[in-house]
């Protein structure tokens, strides 16, 4: 069958073994594959994976010893536990020790014809969900990690830094319980879907360092209070600024260290930056800085897929305006070229 | 002016003193003026209060020293504070103990042709949310007031006890982050609009005390996972079942001690169960079993206004099914008979 593989180089092939059913397992064909930032990072060297590549799928059961699951369309959670192990019995099998994880460790991923994945990782899709938007179920879900880790409080000020495909669905998401979202990114051309759900967007470009105390200006205002607009004003002229360390809550979804340091300047004395992003490179940060300041740094993965389901079958998230291309899976190596600092771009199988 | 009294008995009166504007107050002409059961309980006796009744309202403001609020359309937080106690200057105004409350203690509330707010609880509201749903601003802020609380997880398994006007907005306020939400309630006329939003409902007539573990049924299944339907199956014919003890969070909205029992049994051990309701009467629970359980328990009152018209600016919450009837307010007394155990009746003046 057709695959594309990472072994150093990224490459189709036309020969790769197809997968046979293993207990447990499920053979899937694969409808559409999302391109993951991770996916890239791979290729330039993250995690060593050597395999074939992807996570981000929907399709259909071909082949599994429990036929219920035989011809379902379905997702996938991409860490498949050993089962066995204290962290499994405890109930946390997506940090098993003995895992593997779908294309990215010890187990061949979802760009092919046919991949396997134990039945216990699988999530059927309702039918009103299209596939366009159930190839977002992932990422979605590890946007909902962050709810899922983390009290967030409608009254709290969150700031997402990066506008990108993880990014723009931090931001959706975290706008559901009520919070006021600000997204600091460079793409002033992907902002509209967020100015539609009322998450206040700024150029990273505008940061005005020259100002005193370091003010970030944005260019719309808060109109539901204008006594709170009037003292504002009375300290600078713009209706809406973004100050330093006055955020409750901000993530880091740059992907870049110098967005992971952005985002260390956005939060308050004792609030949480949650690291979205996944570099191949190290990255530093002021850790007795965080100490005085009472910081939480909290890591966040992946996360709960029947949320993420239950919220693309009412259509709260917006999927369609994070693609950005389509390619076929032959044409993979160019569609890894193209999918490089842009939104979304899907493989068909 | 005319105003809907209550002294011990309800009476609409024609010539009520205007309020004069005190110092950091606004005279406000109310537009439209909610009844919320919290209104028919001091009528029965709760809080002994005496005095205009009614606290929901949208209206706009005529006088005020701050001119710029003259002219404004506005909702209001009925807490009114002293600004200066401890509790106050710990950010905890709300619970400010030298407060009044509109409509509830020691201030006349809305239910008149003018009334007086302090300017530190207005909020404009957006020209494009329409009166009849800002006029849900402050039971909405009381829904979301349980996301301000407490750390609601995407994949917690929340009960909301009670289908009244109060149930119908905690429902989709826990909805959003894409929670898994069954209401239980004795009204199936009212349940469209959840059913809209994907979430479960069942009539607490179904309930089933025959059946060994009380097994409570719905109607409905979750379609995500055809294998955790299979091994549902094998314990029980029905598809969807309600075992007592297997909600993470419960909250009653029932305004009924029956309905605070049923809520209790519903969560388990160390779930949480939120107080919504209040009574005009007595209500009791078992302690120590709930020590035992170590089930947390929560009151719950009044919330943020500014993630409420936030949300309801974005549409996500559905308040015109909610509306019951309309009435002007000189025919208040028969609005008051015709809200008893109905959803919202909406006075207009």
């Amino acid at each position: 069958m057709q695959a594309l593989l990472f072994d150093g180089q990224l490459r189709l092939v036309h020969d790769y073994p197809e997968p046979s059913a293993l207990p447990g397992e499920a053979i899937i064909r694969p409808h559409l594959i999302g391109i993951c930032n991770t996916d890239i990072e791979i290729t330039r060297g993250y995690k060593g994976f050597k395999g074939v590549l992807g996570h981000e799928f929907v399709g259909t059961v071909v082949a599994c010893q429990n036929t219920s699951w035989v011809g379902r369309r379905v997702v996938g959670e991409i860490n498949a536990a050993c089962g066995g192990c204290p962290t499994c019995l405890r109930g946390d099998a997506s940090h098993c020790p003995e895992r593997t994880t779908l294309g990215i460790k010890g187990r061949d991923g979802t760009m092919a014809e046919l991949f396997s994945l134990p039945v216990a990782c699988l999530h059927a899709v309702p039918d009103y969900v299209p596939d366009a938007a159930a190839v977002f179920t992932e990422p979605l879900a590890a946007a909902l990690e962050i709810l899922e880790q983390s009290h967030l409080r409608p009254t709290d000020r969150v700031a997402i830094v990066g506008d990108g495909k993880l990014g723009l669905l931090c931001a959706q998401a975290l706008r559901l319980p009520g919070c006021e979202v600000v997204v600091v990114g460079r793409h002033a051309e992907r902002w509209e879907l967020l100015h539609a759900q009322g998450i206040e967007t700024l150029h990273a470009g505008s940061i005005d360092e020259r100002r005193k105390g370091t003010i970030y200006r944005a260019p719309t205002k808060d109109e539901s209070n204008p006594q709170a607009q009037e003292s504002a004003a009375e300290k600078q002229p713009s209706s809406f600024v973004l100050r330093p360390s006055s955020f409750d809550v901000v993530v880091d979804c740059s992907g870049q260290p110098g967005g992971l340091a952005l985002a260390r300047r956005l939060v308050r004395p004792r609030g949480r930056l949650i690291l979205k992003s996944t570099f191949a490179g190290d990255s530093t940060l002021d850790l007795s800085a965080l100490a005085v300041d009472e910081v939480r740094l909290i890591g966040s993965r992946c996360g709960p897929f029947a949320p993420a389901l239950r919220l693309l079958a009412r259509g709260l998230i917006a999927t369609e305006p994070l693609i950005a291309g389509r390619f076929g899976l032959r044409d993979g190596q160019h569609a890894f070229r193209a999918a490089a600092g842009q939104l979304k771009i899907l493989l068909e199988v």
